[in-house]
């Protein structure tokens, strides 16, 4: 694209178009005005919060209901357009829908969390068992979101000091693709609980590519108000004041910040 | 939160109410219809994917205008509402408004900016010294976003297999705070070419919290259409199909997801 682009109309909205297209609209040249004018309007600003407010790690309320390749191929796009180091892209996405191999990482999870079980304090261990930490085969399909670390031989731009980075893009990916769920209406829950060495072997996965996380994706009854760690007591949310700090770590945040956080209002359960 | 309480309206949508407060406005109950009305209306569908196309990492178009703390702290709090494994939420939020400061900090990053260079591929290297890769000193603000690794000592849900995850929630954080941040026309620049060790002194921040992002964060003069790396033919974006696999690592789409790939409208600019 010719960098001369850059001058044109830079924002656009989809608008629903005919039967069910998203098509782009022109809404007005971000470069005409103030730099404020780059705020989405309050309306288009609510439904970002919304997704990231009511999205749900889903384990227990997925549906039997198809999701339909139109849906799952925009998911997929939307963590396509994550930020990456190096604008690497290192991501793939694996789709898995076979049930028999489900069954097998399901099996994995089963022997995973028995390990894991015996790591818990003895007093949370009853609570652990009673909790729901999976939906592989109760999902519409599974994805597992790969990181190939070698994507970018030869040019490894931002990742001489933290190698790490490629990791990370990987994760913004499936943050993306969570998010674009939630307005979808799609459920998803990542897993885990699961042995990475033993995945690889499942899935075919080589020797240079991280399986970074394997997601169970479906529609799904309802997305709770709360989280569900949360509504069963296993953990509570932190208060946000306590995480913000200011110029070094553990020095409280400054006094104007602080009360902006405190006059937030809680517009959503849980918040 | 009582679990009966899931039963009740569960989707919610942010209005303008008087002068800018966001409240919460009931939006039918998700329980009595079908499992499709969990999905957002196509505005609000569409707005999450304006704010996922349209993310850019800045590092040049940073304007000279403050941050509200109000903004800032909707962001933070937006962050705070990522995922996080076991609800762990391992995050802090350092806002680092000094310039004495963020001048050691870009000093930081020249100098491992030169150690990465030596490392980049001779016919790169030219590309590489033009490209402009961070705005410490010229966004309104820094905030750097930590993980603290020991905050869930003694119920490790879902860390004895992966330990990483803590991190990976932490990136999550950021990508939200980055959609978010889009929403609110507000411009993030992660910089990752940065010593972790030297950082960490810099900001006192202890053995047992890792940085796991260095965020610039500011006003913008615009959200240019593709991503610069993208522009400046450092890398270009990687075919989508491509990308895709069906069921194992290596094996093409399944035929019909590939059409549906295919078939994906160019919504926005670069996507």
């Amino acid at each position: 694209m010719n960098p001369s682009q850059k001058t044109g109309p830079t924002d656009t909205v989809l608008r629903k178009a005919g039967r069910g297209d998203l098509l782009p609209i022109a809404r007005g040249n971000a470069m005409s005005a103030g730099a404020c004018d780059n705020a989405f309007d309050d309306c288009d600003r609510a439904a970002v919060y919304r997704a990231i407010f009511t999205r749900r790690d889903i384990r227990s309320d997925f549906v039997s209901e198809p999701i339909d390749d139109a849906v799952l191929a925009r998911l997929i796009r939307a963590a396509h357009h994550a930020p990456s180091v190096g604008f690497m892209q290192p991501w793939n996405f694996i789709v898995i829908r076979d049930m028999g191999r489900r069954e097998k990482v399901r099996d994995l999870f089963l022997s995973a969390r028995m390990q894991e079980e015996a790591k818990i304090a003895e007093d949370r261990k009853e609570l652990y068992r009673r909790l729901r930490l999976e939906g592989i085969c109760e999902s519409a399909l599974n994805i597992c979101i790969t990181c190939d670390r070698d994507r970018a031989n030869g040019s490894p731009l931002g990742r001489w000091h933290n190698p790490e980075m490629d990791l990370f893009s990987t994760v913004c990916a499936v943050q993306n693709f969570w998010l674009a769920a939630r307005a979808e209406g799609v459920g998803v829950g990542w897993v885990s609980i699961l042995d990475q060495s033993a995945l690889k072997a499942l899935l075919d996965i080589p020797d240079h590519v991280v399986p970074v996380a394997y997601l169970c994706v479906g529609r799904v009854s309802d997305f709770a108000p709360v989280p569900e760690l949360q509504r069963k007591n296993w953990r509570q949310r932190l208060p946000l004041a306590d995480l913000v700090m200011s110029e070094c770590f553990g020095v409280s945040s400054d006094n104007s910040l602080a009360r902006a956080i405190d006059g937030l209002a809680e517009d959503w359960p849980g918040s």
